[in-house]
């Protein structure tokens, strides 16, 4: 573990343990199944970014009230929700080191859990009993789901344009982080320039978050990572690094990247001299060099808050979103 | 078309058409992919049962807005939402005469724009403003997941008990039509007593709805139906007519009945003996008579109202739920 993330659990360590209390208490199925796999998406090493992201925001808006990490389970909820209606259509096999759930509770159960815990999320939602809160989720979910068709959409599509890159990715992960910011400044009645001011930082480590994770499935060590790289290309997904080197190669290497992406039974091999020319091509650097931009843009937002210790821990999380290894 | 369906269309046939127009009016996708896939499940001939019971609620109540199409829609897109998913979850193929949409569009797609309508259904009810709204849809949404996942199990099971359809049928079907009726009344600002007569007015028609829906999967005209009776049998669903039969029978009929279901492939001959079986062990009688019970107490739930021609379009909705034919 580097010293980053030694740092940041440090600080917060009281407060995920709160927040993992709250996620087994407030589930609150009647049915043994959907307990079980709830809880196999939700305790199984998630980093609990979002509802971390949530308690600090409120915290950094000086909330004082004692159901942050009860409204905090909003956001997890709202995940694990995505990522198992996700898993199940991209045809995942793999998550965290274990099996995805629909492999072991079957397509049918992983689909209407995923139901239970989104209508889960907007009880929760509904409890703030506050109109602007429950808009934002509300936005989140219709989001997501659009962000996720759209990539779906764009499976082994080569034509796949950094702009559109920038919406999928925005719908579908970086709105849930920014929502959960927002939610904390609104739960603490922040002003409204420390609204947006968390907001803002929320959406940029949002964005930023995803393309790390994107070039995790390149970058990674597949034992630390609990999947196998190159997963993403295995599921007809290209990511910013191979974009971006694909616009940059000329006509002869552009051939050779479509081709080892297009047989998605690519080899070791195959995969890297792939990621020789996606380096080569600039696409790892240009994709890092993004994501630490977004990074200074979500530190720079929340500048105008005082340096308190809960500042700096949203920095310090801004930092790990690219700095991460799993 | 029986003469009961003819008398309710005439009365609200202004208000289905502006309820047509909301529907496709606020759905409001970004990708053609969602539109054609929701308007595929939305505009197959569906009855508008449920945003209708909303208009009529709200206009018993006296509402005199002119939101009410808008927020009627609520209730179809959830209504679409669980359809979508439902489908999917109990591997049919044919609704209202046409291929179920992941026939057409693929698995993932359907899951994904169940997704979207769902967040969508919520995204209008936050637009009430009105918490108790919003409490309730989110609620419904809880249930229906987790009424849906109980049938889920208890697929094949014999030992399907009548307490337990019940449990089922109240949380799948019967809590959206009195999550309709119930909002119609918060709308029009109702008195309490209003409200509370409205909800179980809709719980009623709801379970009524259901049970004569079961009823016609053994009795319809399959043309009619729009898909080939025995379908829930043949998804391995007990409903109340063979609950009831299989409990009233004795063990070597029970042991036939048992065999026939198991079965499911059984001949449109075995069919036929099966429902004479049925017939024969008042499950067509029991759960007819039983539905007919609750269309009273909907009745009687609404008698607290002024005669108006609304309260009577109201009284006919609940008859028409067992006297359809689709």
């Amino acid at each position: 573990m580097n010293d980053l993330k030694l740092r940041i659990l440090f600080k917060v360590k009281a407060d995920l343990e709160e927040i993992e209390t709250a996620l087994a208490q407030n589930l609150n199925p009647y049915l043994d199944l959907v307990s079980e796999t709830a809880q196999h998406i939700l305790f199984s090493g998630g980093k609990r970014l979002r509802p971390l992201l949530m308690v600090l925001s409120a915290r950094l808006c000086g909330y004082n009230g004692n159901q942050d990490k009860f409204y905090s389970t909003i956001f997890e909820y709202l995940h694990a929700a995505t990522l198992l209606h996700d898993d199940l259509v991209d045809g995942a096999s793999i998550r965290r080191g274990k099996p995805v759930a629909h492999s072991i509770f079957g397509n049918s159960t992983a689909v209407l859990v995923g139901d239970f815990l989104l209508a889960r999320g907007l009880s929760i939602a509904a409890k703030t009993k506050n109109i602007k809160v429950i808009e934002i989720i509300a936005g989140i979910t219709e989001n997501m789901s659009q962000g996720e068709i759209h990539q779906l959409l764009k499976k082994e599509r080569f034509d796949l344009t950094q702009n559109e890159y920038m919406e999928i990715i925005r719908r579908k992960t970086a709105v849930l982080i920014q929502g959960a910011c927002h939610v904390g400044a609104l739960l603490a009645n922040a002003p409204f320039e420390h609204e947006n001011a968390l907001s803002e930082y929320g959406y940029n480590v949002g964005i930023a978050f995803q393309m790390a994770d994107d070039l995790l499935d390149y970058t990674a060590d597949t034992t630390v990572l609990g999947k196998a790289v190159g997963a993403d290309l295995r599921e007809g997904k290209l990511t910013l690094p191979a974009i971006h080197a694909i616009e940059n190669a000329p006509a002869e290497s552009r051939q050779k990247i479509k081709q080892i992406i297009h047989n998605k039974d690519f080899s070791p091999e195959e995969f890297q001299i792939l990621l020789e020319m996606l380096k080569h091509y600039g696409g790892i650097d240009y994709t890092r060099k993004q994501a630490t931009e977004f990074i200074e843009k979500a530190k720079n937002a929340i500048r105008i808050f005082e340096p308190t210790q809960t500042r700096e821990t949203l920095m310090d999380i801004a930092d790990y979103a690219l700095k991460r290894k799993t």
